[in-house]
């Protein structure tokens, strides 16, 4: 992976990463394709109507089914998918934590039944990188060791112990396999934890990024604390990181979140909310979301948002896509993924283009203008 | 409507109809699209990926839903769905008869109950007249007189007098109706009743074809007659009816039963089969239907059918659809859809060339040999 700063503007940064697959230009967005498909939308769509460089499929759903084996068949996921560009997937432990029936870390990794067919399975550091070899993704993330909420100091202060052991161990093997030529254009990035407790995340990033990670991840987050709280530990978090290496901050978030954490120096996100809300009729605007069900959009011509250029909202109107929503039509669930994912890949392009500008604040304060805050 | 026969060859046409949307070449297969989509997909993936000039809707659905009022505001089906080319729709009858919960016929019209909210409407001949009128459809379907079966003669006998007095109803109105300039581009088909009874139809197809339609239907086959029963059915009304004008047979069908009839004249055709058995997991081939479910395709690299040249078949593999359709991922629907679709506006396509060029005997020949039968 070659990465390089374009321009920073306070704390905000605009940078390029060039992978096997794609160059991407940060800050990105990067949108779900959970089990091999970003949900309602076929490759052609992801390239040609949202536009992205980089997509995000979840180790635990694909290694259950089709199997890794099934997708290296295939020629990985880029083969089986047909979506060319880059990939990057989880490590799996958070789904095996949090789908699973029965899970259970200790020290050597974590044992699940599948939600799928309740059969069991068992994590390693070195078993979710052999998955990840197998589908040939571009950023490899790494197995950490979450704990459910609330838990004890001591509990938090292992899973952040088992965090860092575990990142040595994926690192070593991962090395080791680089050198017996296995995934050598594949990239590997390690995840801080720590929850919302300063002297936790500087111990977790101090200790991961003196690793020779390709780059690094803010986990444990958009869990449900405050926005404020995220937005303070990503403030407190960012400056403990490599400079010269790319950030993701795992699972975020609102349009809100993702303004609030490019300008804290986030490079990257990923999220179900712009497709789950998408299904549900929650829609994004310029303006704010609005709820197609309503029945004030019933006679509307106008698009989802006048400012939109997508497929969707060059086509359709708010009245079409309402009609569709209430009739249950799975043709609604295109259209709306279309403007969501669309909506926000065009953020991040604005948040770049401003960065490159110099006018991050200035882009920021009309954002919330827009919508009325 | 302009109506033009381009070729015959045996009884099978190759017609061309020109309305005020979009130039037909029959024969043709119209996708249908019940609520004001074809399931799955948008008015974009009609024209482009499966090349439709022309689509069915059901008035019964989108008179209950948006409503016609509503649809008219759109500036008719054309600007509510944004598909710019013809729509035929139906009176409504049909789905009154069969899925409403209470419906009964008297001498005037239908009464029955909606399937949504249990509410009372009266569809007659003139009502689904004025609802098409607002939905501006290029082709708009008489309501007739539909009798549950088994039935008795007498019952029966009633029902082919009562849809011929219906459709008097239907053509004075309409023909008034233009006079007051409503409709003036709108057409007008009747619709042959009469079962698998040779007499019946004779006396249907006889009253019906003397008045002054734009084309003609032959209604209430494939309702789980024998295939040769509805075949011989066809062979027998098809010289009953106009040469001069396009001949519909709703409906219909298996791809067999496409070759089967525009073999004895048919022009026009619509079924909900190739969209409901891609969603079903049944998809159309030149060498016959496979069920993608199966698990032999899972490491199957090869398109559904190599000689299909759809969107689907030029990027997906049969072991990634067989992957989304046992994950029930909403891409699936999609991308199966526009394969069987494809598959049937293709067919008909073949049809029409072998007919232009003198070769259709031997066309259904090797239509048969590659299904092995």
């Amino acid at each position: 992976m070659k990465f390089q700063i374009d321009k920073t503007d306070g704390n905000a940064r605009a940078c390029t990463i060039q992978t096997a697959h794609s160059t991407i230009q940060t800050p990105i967005f990067m949108p779900v394709g959970t089990v091999g498909s970003v949900k309602s939308l076929d490759a052609k769509d992801v390239m040609e109507e949202v536009g992205a460089k980089i997509i995000l499929g979840n180790t635990y759903h694909l290694y259950l089914r089709p199997g890794d084996e099934t997708i290296r068949h295939f020629g990985g996921l880029h083969g089986f998918t047909k979506f060319p560009y880059s990939f990057l997937t989880d490590s799996g432990g958070f789904q095996a934590f949090s789908l699973s029936d029965i899970s259970k870390a200790d020290q050597n990794g974590i044992t699940f039944k599948s939600h799928i067919d309740g059969s069991t399975h068992y994590f390693t550091p070195e078993k979710v990188l052999d998955i990840q070899y197998n589908f040939n993704s571009d950023i490899m993330m790494i197995l950490d060791d979450l704990v459910a909420l609330p838990a004890t100091k001591e509990r938090i202060a292992l899973s952040i112990q088992r965090t860092t052991d575990w990142a040595k161990r994926a690192i070593a093997y991962h090395l080791r396999k680089k050198a017996e030529g296995i995934g050598t254009h594949q990239n590997i990035f390690a995840i801080i934890q720590g929850g919302t407790d300063q002297e936790f995340r500087r111990i977790s990033a101090n200790e991961l990024c003196e690793l020779p990670f390709d780059g690094f991840a803010i986990g444990g987050l958009s869990v449900g604390e405050a926005n404020r709280e995220m937005y303070d530990t990503v403030e407190f978090v960012t400056p403990l990181m490599p400079t010269h290496k790319p950030r993701y901050l795992m699972g975020v978030g609102t349009p809100e979140d993702l303004v609030e954490n490019v300008e804290r120096g986030v490079d990257m996100f990923d999220c179900v909310m712009p497709t789950r809300n998408a299904r549900n009729g929650s829609l994004f605007t310029s303006f704010g979301k609005i709820s197609i069900k309503n029945a004030k959009f019933a006679l509307d011509e106008n698009p989802i948002d006048p400012e939109c250029d997508c497929l969707t909202c060059k086509h359709y109107s708010r009245g079409y896509l309402h009609h569709l929503y209430r009739a249950k039509e799975l043709t609604y669930f295109r259209l709306a993924s279309i403007h969501n994912l669309h909506y926000y890949l065009h953020l991040m392009a604005q948040m770049r283009e401003a960065i490159l500008q110099g006018s991050f604040a200035a882009f920021k304060a009309e954002f919330y203008r827009k919508r009325g805050n």
